[in-house]
C-alpha cells in the first residue's frame, strides 16, 4: 500500500485532453515542432490558464515565450491517457450502434481495440462486423479470460443492458464504457463510464431555446 | 432588446437533468407521486444541495419533508429543456452512427424527431432509414426551408465534416450536434454542440489506469 493520499484528476481536464492531442497530431503532420499555450487556447476557445493546468496534469510544462515541445507533448497526453498501448476491449451489442462504434474511426488513435462482440440473436451468433466475430453472450467468460480482456462497450437497448452488464461482470471486466441510456447497478469494484447523450442533447437544446428567445426579443 | 443581463445557465447542471428526468419518468411509471431531494440523491449517486440547486434550475422548488410531487416536476424539467415540444431535425450522414441514432430509442423521450437524412453517396439517396428518407446533400437547403428545420445531426467522418456542416449552415441550420470528431468553423450565430465520445473514453482510460495501479500496490 502507498501512503501518500490517493490522487484524483479533475474531469473535466481530463475530457479536454483529447481535443488537445487531436490538434497536437495535426499540428505534427503539418510539420510543427513547437506550440504555445495561448495558441491551443485560442485554436480550442479556450483559456490559456486552464489549458496550462491541464496539461501540466501529464507532468509537462511549457517554457516561457516558447511553448512546448510537440512530440513531447503528444508523448505526455498519450502516456497519461494510457493511449501509447493497445486496450482490447469487447462491445456487448451488435446492433447498429455496436455497428458504428466498431467502425468509429478515431478508436485506433485512442489505444482503443475492439477484438470481438457479443450478442444474444442467434442469427448473428458466428457473423463478423468489420472482421471481428459476433459470439453468443454466454460465452464471454471464457473469452474474456483466454484473451485478457477486462473492459467492454455496452451498445445493447436500455431493457437489455443490465442482464447483459451483470454478464460482463461475471466475465471479469474492470471497466464498462456504457452507451445505453440505463444507470447500471454492479459491484463497487467495477467502473462505469456512461456516454449520456442525452445530456449533450439538453445542452444544444437549452442553448437554441435560448437563440430563439434572444431573436424574439 | 431586454435590459437585464442575459442569463447563463450551468452546463454541468444542465447535464444532469436528463437523468433526473429519466428517474422521475420511471417512479411515475411506477405510480410513485412524490419524491425527496435526499432521495434522487442517493439514486443518482449525487450530492443533495447540488441536486435541489439544479432542479431550481426549472423554476421548481421542493417543500422541507415533503420533497417534490412527480408530476408537476416532470413537466418543469420537460418545459426547461424544451423537451415537451417535438424538435424536428435533419440527420447529415446515413452510415452505421447514422443509421444508430435514427434508431436510438431514446430520443422521442428528449422531443426529439428526425424528419429526414441526406448523404453523398448516390446509391444511397432515395433509400430509407427507419422510415426516414434519404435526400442529396445537396437538397438540404430548400428541404429546410420547406419543413422549417433548423438543427441538424452531423453523423458523417471526420474528412468530410467541415463540408457538410458548410451545407447545413448554407441551409440555414443554426444548430448541429456533431458527432465527427472534428472542431467545426461555423460562423458566430451557429451553435455547435460536440459529442465527444473521444472525452469520455478519456475518463474510462485514465480510472483503469488507477484502478491498475491500485490493484498493483
Amino acid at each position: 500500500m502507498r501512503s501518500e493520499p490517493k490522487r484524483l484528476f479533475p474531469h473535466p481536464s481530463i475530457r479536454r485532453l483529447p481535443s488537445y492531442l487531436r490538434l497536437l497530431r495535426q499540428l505534427r503532420l503539418e510539420g510543427g515542432e513547437k506550440i504555445s499555450c495561448t495558441r491551443i487556447a485560442g485554436e480550442l476557445a479556450l483559456d490559456s490558464t486552464q489549458v496550462r493546468k491541464d496539461l501540466a496534469l501529464t507532468g509537462i510544462t511549457g517554457r516561457p515565450r516558447i511553448g512546448y515541445e510537440l512530440a513531447p507533448l503528444i508523448e505526455a497526453i498519450e502516456g497519461f491517457l494510457g493511449w501509447d498501448q493497445v486496450m482490447d476491449t469487447f462491445l456487448v451489442g451488435a446492433g447498429s450502434l455496436g455497428h458504428a462504434l466498431i467502425g468509429y474511426e478515431n478508436f485506433i488513435h485512442c489505444g482503443m481495440n475492439i477484438v470481438a462482440a457479443f450478442d444474444v440473436a442467434d442469427d448473428k451468433i458466428g457473423q463478423e462486423i468489420n472482421g471481428r466475430a459476433i459470439y453468443r453472450l454466454t460465452d464471454m467468460p471464457a473469452m474474456a479470460k483466454r484473451h485478457g480482456v477486462t473492459v467492454g462497450i455496452l451498445t445493447v437497448p436500455g431493457r437489455a443492458a443490465q442482464t447483459a452488464a451483470n454478464m460482463m461482470v461475471a466475465s471479469g471486466l474492470a471497466g464498462i464504457w456504457n452507451f445505453a441510456p440505463v444507470k447500471l447497478d454492479v459491484p463497487a469494484n467495477v467502473l462505469v463510464e456512461n456516454v449520456e447523450l442525452a445530456s449533450s442533447l439538453a445542452i444544444l437544446s437549452v442553448s437554441m431555446i435560448g437563440k430563439t428567445r434572444a431573436a424574439n426579443d
